[in-house]
């Protein structure tokens, strides 16, 4: 099968419930207000790219790309959802998860950054839950196969329709000879805690489980008659209702992001995206890019109150939803890009003050919304796969939840030079308000051999390059003689390494100490499905992914390695 | 470059310290005997197959296989050693690493697997540190670069020569667009706790670093000129033979396994290889195999002092390198088995016995040896990408020690049959002797949704087919009418599956819960480099691997995944 996206149409991330094609969002009256329903309901002919019908409410990223919107619109459009049901709006299936011949016509690394983006997305679903109080319930009223029974296995519940057909089922490995790439082989022994011999043999029955079976094994957690499914659905989401812990604040709208983008020709040498606070410039033919975000230059809202007043708007949001927003640029549009300058620019004061505000209210509902959106996009950025290098000169503001950008880059090169002065500083928000996947701050990750560092530099305020040596804040530290020299040499250096050793590299270097459940689905499914995504048995001529639907049969090689 | 090793010239794995090659073992008198030293003397035109120099202390297999066998004998045979010095006999070179034109003309599965052998080797050199009371010193005399400093890392201590050119270095990435194979990126960030960033520029730099950077950046523990390297390194291993823990016993000798080989000429429809406890029955036009371990038949010992007369003729050592032995031929010279029937014979009882008697007296430092030998091969079994169904038949002796197989099995088949009785059964063994690379016991990792079952299996005693069902420790129990046809389609379809799907699977379902240093190498860093070993820019035509040592330059595809 022929890789067909290798096309240069850009993906776009930018979407609303009102033009959403594949989901329809509601809120159900009969539980005031209080539940958020998406009804997935896939288009055939509404591919994000041509030459696959979405058949059986199959998935492209186009159908995740909406799923992703809606779930960030429920957190900040609508405070007083207090869970969230998944249902398929479409007869006998509920989902069969990512379309096969999407996949078989794809790029490897499109397959991986998609798989990345869908991982994602089903790791907010549990965020949600865990971190703003709005648990899911799936409620299948079909067949949930493969990324269909990844989505599920996502939500905190799940009701299956006990018809005599509608099974959960992982039929990857036995049909496709892929594995189940969303995270659902580490959510069956990890999240669900089923039994490892049992989740071997779900994994391997194409079919699925059905059933008493399914809630014998743990697979879903009720399977009532069809006939009762809504019954039952109803009971299970009040009971999530009644759990949740959400805190009430102003709804947020969402707009839709303003971006200027220039020297998208060809020819160009450079192209340019520029946002309010970020700008992305990419220069392909050097395989480098620059990464600036802008602190606030206008007056940040002081209190909630000022903050709901000020919306998405407030830099703290705004910044953040752009700085998303050229992540997934870099990731889905920008394969050529190896080694991304990370660089801020601005009043550093006044990114603090932003710091503040919201430390300072934190047990706000409002706040904790917006700081889990920008540790949800720190996140991103630590599982981009793309060499950050940060440089701090002179006019920079890596303070506070902008230091965050500087750890989370695999380098820091920090302008040593006396004419002009040249400082970090960390803030109240880099003690744990930012997680990475490993469930340290990046602080800790940094510092695990001498964790009494953290709090020096936490307790320290702004510092001088050979105060930040010291701290341990920087990698090299050039003169004003050898800046320009040096960073030159490393970028090229770095633009001339295998692209593929370095992200194998990165993966491997950016999540020191413990492992969790969402370390495990990027650093070992993921790259165990990446490995298979590579060979012959699957993606071979006569592979199990390239011959699916068509009349010949896979052939493998039968070598274990 | 053709890949050379698909021939089918079989690895073997006994050896002794008279015949080895690259090794030689001693004992200096000035430590008394309490200092083991290892000293690396590769000859360049030893191989273990031809085509590929040694130079500069580069190693292969064969070079590996000397330092695995050194490793346990020190810990069997020389019971008075109290710390290792691993240094090398050459000039100004401690160890390059694994050749590259050794990997340049393997086949995927054989470097693989080679890295696994070499992972476990190193991670046997920190068991002997932690668990045995052994811990050991590298003396870099001269650069270790690669697999040498991963060498170097899984010592506890580091000393390098600082003479102005002797460097550590991890050049893999920037010269041959691999990562460094055998756990180097993660010692580094989670062993040694080297801040991401400083692991980062160093993994980079193909040249290494030398003298008092690499002190400072946390790579070695000491760098003191070339002169004084002697006298460091004998001030430092006095220091670990000050701390050593170590147990005495009298030594027992290792001697090698007698071993009966049929069927080996091709047109044979079956192998098998017969040791004195273990069958290994090999199938390969089915892809399916056999492997029978026995309870013992004569008497064994019943205290530390008849274990030590006993020797190596003693059930629990002879039976577990046999299996281990076993393992490593499925793994190196099988390559075609997909599925293997794990199945034990003979009285439940005696090995019961067995158990008690090594859980009786655990404090003993030869019954401490001898569990720690049983851990390390149930270990292996964990790590081998073959499936593993057991069969709970009447006959059988899953008890204990050999109920760890069930329990390392991917799925387990126990008769349901009322004419000849059929049980399971644990011993004390099961309940922390044996911790697979998580952390946790099979019994733990098993029941991690309900611990509680934990011990209820621990303090039942034998189970009957029902009662083994209702405990949570079978698959599918069968009765004797359908047995033998769902036994033959299970394998029949497990047989029929991609190969590299399985293992990627296993290699998901198996290690739940915790994640150790152990389960990211295995798991997250050994993935990322089976991906990479499969990309074209480290393995192609134009490949930096492939291009090794040839003046053409390597070519890489720029696109970043």
């Amino acid at each position: 099968m022929a890789e067909t996206n290798t096309s240069h149409e850009p993906v776009r991330f930018e979407t609303h419930p009102d033009r959403y094609v594949h989901w329809k969002l509601d809120f159900p009256a009969e539980h005031g207000g209080k539940v958020a329903r998406l009804m997935m309901d896939v288009k055939e002919d509404r591919g994000m790219r041509p030459g696959y019908p979405l058949k059986l409410n199959s998935y492209d990223l186009g159908v995740d790309v909406e799923l992703a919107d809606a779930l960030q619109r429920i957190r900040f459009e609508h405070p007083e959802v207090r869970a969230l049901v998944i249902t398929s709006a479409k007869d006998r299936i509920f989902c069969s998860g990512a379309n096969i011949y999407m996949l078989g016509s794809s790029t490897h690394g499109f397959k991986v950054n998609f798989c990345k983006f869908t991982n994602e997305t089903r790791l907010y679903l549990e965020e949600m839950s865990a971190e703003s109080g709005i648990p899911s319930l799936a409620s299948l009223n079909g067949t949930a196969s493969g990324g269909g029974y990844e989505l599920a296995i996502a939500c905190d519940d799940i009701v299956l329709a006990d018809d005599g057909s509608s099974a959960v089922s992982f039929p990857e490995a036995p049909l496709l000879a892929v594995l189940p790439g969303t995270g659902g082989l580490t959510r069956l022994v990890d999240k669900r805690k089923i039994r490892r011999d049992l989740a071997d043999a779900f994994s391997t029955i194409a079919e699925g489980v059905r059933g008493k079976r399914s809630v014998e094994w743990g697979l879903v957690d009720e399977a009532p008659p069809k006939a009762k499914l809504e019954e039952v659905t109803k009971r299970r989401i009040g009971a999530l209702v009644d759990r949740s812990t959400r805190k009430a604040f102003p709804a947020v709208k969402l707009p839709a992001l303003e971006v200027k983008r220039s020297g998208e020709e060809p020819s160009a040498d450079k192209q340019e995206i520029e946002y309010q606070y970020v700008t992305l410039e990419l220069s392909p033919k050097q395989r480098t890019a620059r990464l600036v975000v802008r602190a606030p230059s206008s007056k940040q809202p002081e209190t909630p109150e000022e903050l709901a007043k000020a919306g998405a708007s407030a830099w703290a949001i705004q910044a953040f939803r752009e700085l998303d927003d050229a992540l997934l640029e870099l990731r889905f549009n920008q394969p050529l890009i190896g080694v991304v300058s990370v660089e801020t620019a601005g009043d550093a004061a006044a990114v603090l003050a932003v710091d503040a505000m919201l430390a300072k209210h934190a047990d706000d509902g409002l706040v904790r919304e917006v700081t889990l959106l920008m540790k949800r996009v720190l996140k991103r950025m630590d599982l981009t796969a793309k060499s950050f290098f940060a440089l701090v000169t002179p006019g920079s503001c890596f303070a506070g939840s902008l230091l965050e950008l500087a750890l989370a880059s695999d380098r820091i090169y920090m302008k040593d030079t006396e004419d002009e002065p040249v400082t970090v500083a960390a803030s109240r928000m880099n003690a744990g308000s930012f997680p990475m996947a490993n469930g340290l701050s990046r602080l800790q990750t940094r510092f695990l051999k001498e964790p009494e560092r953290v709090s020096r530099v936490l307790e320290q305020g702004a510092l001088t390059t050979p105060e930040a040596v010291k701290a341990g804040l920087v990698t090299f530290a050039p003169d004003d003689i050898d800046w320009d020299d040096e960073i030159r040499i490393a970028f090229e250096e770095r633009a001339a390494m295998s692209p593929d050793a370095m992200t194998g590299m990165e993966a491997s270097l950016r999540f020191a100490g413990p492992e969790t459940m969402e370390t495990k689905i990027f650093g070992r499914l993921s790259a165990w499905q990446n490995w298979i995504f590579q060979r012959p048995n699957a993606v071979g001529e006569r592979g199990a992914l390239t011959l699916y639907g068509k009349p010949e049969r896979p052939e493998f090689n039968w070598q274990r390695t």
